[in-house]
């Protein structure tokens, strides 16, 4: 064992085969296990929102057949001769990237994800040339530098998405000092990132405020995740007592929203960070800002090493997603419901067994 | 000596009367000075745009009849029983506050500019229930903790301005760490602000980049203020060159502009600190900061400790402001200078000779 077969794997997986973003199956090849490479038996895959933007080519960067998904978790099946940081049996999965030039004052800074050269896990083009394919398949070939090990304390299927929802909240968090115990964080939307970031606001000993537009989300915002506060977005009244109350706010909402009432929440020198990705611009006062000295940020996903600590923590902390498992069957009934938000907070895929 | 007498101080000075904003002569009084309190004589005193906004209402806030003026500098003539700072014949000035409470989170942090009890220098109560008077005057009382040594070094003329154009861009450079020898600094906008910030970066030892519509200003910028280089805002193709070349930006355009190609000036993790006040909302593009983990952050003027830094700064590296003096006739022909920004950089009256 140890050394790298030189045959390509052939896979099962689903793609989509334009912009009407229908999922069937679909087969392919990844290519052979190089020296550097682990190679993962993919049993769940998460669905996150931007894999329905990509399939139905609303990024306008889509090329198809298109094998989405980059939630990826699994088992070690092969590793090539030159792999240190894996082996089979494993745990392990893979984010949204599958490689970076490596060289770049990103990469050197552990922030691959803001490499000019990075390749993403689906819908790009790979060192060999070749198309990426992702996790809505069988089986990953995955350079090692980019496969995370999973803590075996955590189920697989509700672990897949700290790969992307989880991260994308946790860097900003960490990068931002957002994680002091005692300071108030403020978490605008409650879906797949929101919860998350309820979740690690907690962990870290915050007091967290949910702040959402549906009322309706208050009590599972206080009962299942704990939050302490929770604030209806629209209501003016609510909105106003809690006016310079917050230290920090992780903005998660996709749609255009108001900015204005959310920085108003914040203490003088506070921070908010968006981590959605509102396709049209949204409004800032600069007043809004100046006064209070306060702070709009950005962030997306994470780099490798903070996802690894970011796993790690959720291993101690036993930090996992709330999901609903379905079989690949479902997927494109599932990829309707996420356009409207009808999830609670994440489809999984159950890969292995459904495939 | 050293104990304060118990008479009102009677001044002369000039007020706006309405929101014509013409500007006559105005005879008003002051406390007499109290235990805390330093009096000087104001021998210059700078006019900051913001008093032409005042001066009319345009912010809709102005109480008439109105002394403005908060950049005062001069000489001490009295010091009540209690001040420990400051002595007969110092140099001193004061800026936009005169007061704040003292007690607030902000004020503990020496960052009194956001107490919300701030008193500001004119337009505003005082503790006593009376209205503060500004700048535009031969006298000024002021307690002790508010009251800035201007350091000897310095000619009093051009150091006014320090206490407000000043301390506005000093105050973030410092806050938000942009100070690092070395980085690159771009500074948008070449006015009162712009060309303090330009010193400031030199003197913190950055490449320093300045970003302005009028291409007109090039020479001046690299000759005068030893700008490393000159980008027009305009210029597409300069402006493209430039991506990702800058560490930080400090904007202070107070007109509506766009920030999208200002940012695209960042490099990864870069910041963007508004200080001048666009009273329209800008646009921001979320994806113009989610990739490349950018930052947009506000910040007004500073705190009483980091403005005596900065003056100290300022008298170590002998950094003034490019002004042009102007005697009290002059003032409502240099208001209608300044709202076309037809002056270099600032206006500052010569008050004790020209009353």
């Amino acid at each position: 064992m140890g050394e790298a077969h030189y045959l390509e794997h052939e896979v099962h997986g689903w793609a989509a085969r334009d912009s009407s973003g229908v999922l069937s199956p679909f087969k392919f090849s990844r290519r052979a296990t190089g020296p550097r490479d682990v190679t993962f038996q993919i049993l769940y895959c998460g669905i996150c929102h931007s894999d329905l933007h990509q399939i139905r080519n609303e990024w306008q960067t889509s090329k198809y057949p298109m094998v989405p998904g980059h939630e990826l978790v699994g088992i070690v099946t092969e590793v090539g001769p030159e792999v240190r940081q894996h082996k089979v049996g494993d745990h392990v999965g893979v984010g949204c990237m599958v490689g970076s030039c490596q060289n770049c004052d990103s990469c050197e800074k552990g922030a691959e994800q803001y490499c000019e050269h990075v390749t993403w896990t689906y819908n790009d083009i790979d060192h060999d040339g070749k198309p990426t394919y992702g996790g809505f398949s069988a089986l990953m070939v995955c350079d090692e530098r980019f496969v995370l090990q999973i803590p075996k304390s955590l189920p697989l299927d509700a672990a897949a998405l700290l790969l992307c929802a989880g991260i994308t909240v946790y860097s900003p968090l960490r990068y931002f000092g957002i994680n002091e115990a005692g300071k108030s964080l403020g978490v605008v939307g409650l879906g797949g990132l929101g919860h998350m970031a309820v979740k690690f606001g907690k962990a870290f000993g915050m007091n967290v405020t949910v702040i959402s537009t549906s009322p309706s989300k208050e009590e599972e915002a206080r009962l299942i995740l704990n939050a302490d506060n929770f604030l209806v977005s629209k209501n003016d009244q609510q909105m106003k007592k809690a006016v310079k109350t917050l230290d920090y706010i992780i903005d998660t909402v996709s749609a255009k929203h108001e900015l204005e009432p959310l920085l108003s929440l914040l203490k003088v020198n506070g921070k908010l960070v968006l981590v959605g990705g509102p396709e049209e611009p949204l409004q800032l006062n600069p007043f809004a800002i100046l006064f209070g000295r306060k702070t709009v940020a950005g962030s997306t996903i994470g780099g490798i090493k903070e996802t690894q600590d970011m796993l790690d923590f959720c291993g101690v902390h036993n930090l996992i997603s709330t999901i609903e498992t379905i079989p690949f069957e479902y997927v494109n009934k599932a990829m309707d419901r996420l356009a409207k938000s009808d999830v609670k907070y994440r489809f999984v895929i159950d890969v292995a067994n459904t495939l």
